[in-house]
C-alpha cells in the first residue's frame, strides 16, 4: 500500500561564502536555483582552524547531507586550510584547477586570485566567485569592469570571459578606521546616503587632495561653517570619490557594481561623477551562478 | 660688609608650548635667549580644566616667578580657557591683538589661526607661532612656504611677513592610525629611516592612487614578493610623498620644514622628489623668536 509522502528535495550541492567575518550558506540544485540560505556571524575569525570540520557538519544538518563547495577567507592562513591563489589571467578553469578538497570527494575550497604587475601586488578571496560568476550568468559582458565596493572595494578587468586584472582600494577599511579611532571620528556617526552631502564629498574628492580634504572636514565642523550630521556623508563621498578617481575611468566606460542596494547606490553616484556609466548587478545571484558553473565541472568527472 | 652672593638672573618671561600630549616651557631673557628648558607628557588631555592654574604656578615655582605666554592647544576646546582664532591673513601683530589673559597680568594664551577660503577651512593652533617666529628670526624670508610635519601636518604660504593661507594634511595621524588599526598594522612596527624602502614609496606615491597602493602593500607581503620589514618605510614614502603631491609644488621652490630631524630630513627627502628644494629650520629656535616677538611687543605697553 502506498502514501503520499512529501517528497524530500535535495539540494545538489552547498556553497559557503565565508568571509572574515561573516558567512553565508545556500543549497543549490542541480539546475543552479537556490533553495535555501543561511547567513551569520561565523566568519573565519569566530572558527579555531579544529572546528571547521564540525562548522560544515552543522551545515550539512541544516541544509542536506551533500558536498560543499567553500570561497573566502576560509581558504587563508587564518582559514581551514590555506589554498595557493590562482594567478590573473584566470578563469573559472583555472579556479576549478586549483580546488582543494579538505574532505575527499565531501568538501573542497575555491582558491582566490593574485594579480601582480611591475612593482605592484594584490590578492582577492571569494569576489573571484562573483566576478566570474557575474560573466558566467550573463549580468555583465565577456568584456567588462567590475567593482566590488566593500571594506576593500575590488576594481576588475574581465576580458574575453577571464580575470585580466585586478586592484584593491581599502575605502571601506579607511572610513571604518576614521570613524572608530581618528580625530574625526565624533562626526562620523550619522547615516550615509546619497543625498548632497555626499555628493559634495564627491566633488572634493575632485580637487586630488584626500589627506588635507580630512582635516578640512573636521575644520569645518570647528570653525561652524559645516553641521557635524553631515560629516559621515561627505567624508564618505571623499573617499569613494578617491576610490573612483584612483580607476582612470574612460569617458562613458560602463562599470558593472556588484554590492548590496546601499552601497552599490553610492558606488553608481560616484561613477556617473567620474564621467563613467554604473550597471548594477545582484552579487547573491552572480556568487551562485559562479560556483554553479564550477560545481557543474567538477560534477561530471 | 658684603659678601660675595651667587646672582640669581631671573628670565623676562616664560613660554609654554602645551600642545595635546606634550609641553614644553621655556624660560627665556629679555634679549630672547632660552635661558632653561623643561618638557613633559602632559599635554592638555592629561590636564584637567580646573587644573591649570596649579600646572602654571609649578612652572613658575621651577623656572622663575615671571610673566608666562602659552601656545598651543591650551586655548582650545580642551584646553584651559579657548581663545578665538584669528583669521588669515595674520601675523604677529593679530597674536598680539588677540592674546587672551587667563591671569591678568601673569599668564596669557596666544590665538591660533583660521583660514577659509570658499567651501574649505582649516585651523591651527601653536603651529603660528613657529611660522611667524621663523620670518622674524630671519630664518625663512617674508615670502615663503613653510612645512611642519607631524601628526597634522601644515602648510603654509608666508607673503610679506605675515600667513596668508595654510592647508594641514593628516598624514602623521593616517600613519598612526593605519599602525595601531589596520590590516597593516603588523608590517608597520620596523623603524623609518630615508633608505631605499622609504624612496621606493615616494615613488609609488606619484601614481597618485593611495588606497590602492596601501592595499598592495600588504598584498606584496602576502604573496611573498616584499620583505615585511619594509612595509613601514614603504607606506610612511607613500603617505609623506602623497601629502607632498598633494601641495603642487612649483618646479624648484623653496620650502621651509620646521621639524625634529628624523621628520625633517624624511619631508626634505620627498620634497626633493617631488621637484622642490627642502631648506631644513630648527623648528625650537623658530618658537622662541616667535613668541620672543610678542612679549617685546606687550612687554612695552
Amino acid at each position: 500500500m502506498m502514501v503520499n509522502a512529501p517528497i524530500a528535495i535535495r539540494p545538489a550541492f552547498i556553497a559557503i561564502d565565508w568571509g572574515t567575518t561573516n558567512r553565508r550558506a545556500y543549497a543549490i540544485a542541480a539546475d543552479g536555483a537556490v533553495m535555501d540560505m543561511m547567513r551569520d556571524d561565523k566568519g573565519v575569525l569566530a572558527v579555531p582552524r579544529e572546528a571547521f570540520a564540525g562548522e560544515v557538519a552543522a551545515i550539512r544538518a541544516r541544509l542536506g547531507d551533500v558536498p560543499i563547495l567553500c570561497a573566502g577567507m576560509v581558504g587563508s592562513t587564518r582559514g581551514w586550510v590555506e589554498v595557493p591563489y590562482r594567478m590573473c589571467p584566470a578563469g573559472l578553469d583555472a579556479l576549478v584547477e586549483g580546488l582543494v578538497w579538505v574532505e575527499p570527494g565531501r568538501t573542497a575550497i575555491v582558491p582566490g586570485l593574485s594579480f601582480t604587475a611591475g612593482d605592484s601586488s594584490d590578492v582577492m578571496r571569494g569576489e573571484e566567485v562573483q566576478l566570474l560568476g557575474a560573466v558566467a550568468a550573463g549580468l555583465a559582458p565577456a568584456d567588462a569592469v567590475l567593482c566590488q565596493p566593500g571594506t576593500h572595494c575590488k576594481w576588475a578587468k574581465v576580458r574575453g570571459g577571464v580575470v585580466a586584472d585586478f586592484r584593491t582600494a581599502m575605502t571601506g577599511e579607511m572610513f571604518a578606521l576614521l570613524k572608530a579611532h581618528s580625530l574625526l571620528g565624533d562626526f562620523l556617526t550619522g547615516t550615509v546616503i546619497d543625498g548632497p552631502a555626499f555628493r559634495d564629498g564627491l566633488a572634493l574628492a575632485q580637487d586630488d587632495r584626500l589627506l588635507s580634504s580630512l582635516f578640512g572636514e573636521r575644520a569645518g565642523v570647528v570653525l561652524g561653517r559645516r553641521d557635524a550630521s553631515e560629516t559621515a556623508a561627505r567624508v564618505s563621498g571623499l573617499l569613494i570619490g578617491a576610490d573612483v578617481r584612483e580607476q582612470d575611468l574612460v569617458a562613458g566606460e560602463e562599470v558593472h557594481i556588484l554590492a548590496d542596494a546601499a552601497l552599490g547606490i553610492l558606488y553608481a553616484a560616484a561613477v556617473t561623477a567620474a564621467g563613467g556609466t554604473p550597471v548594477l548587478i545582484d552579487s547573491h545571484i552572480a556568487f551562485s551562478a559562479g560556483i554553479t558553473a564550477i560545481w557543474k565541472a567538477i560534477d561530471g568527472r
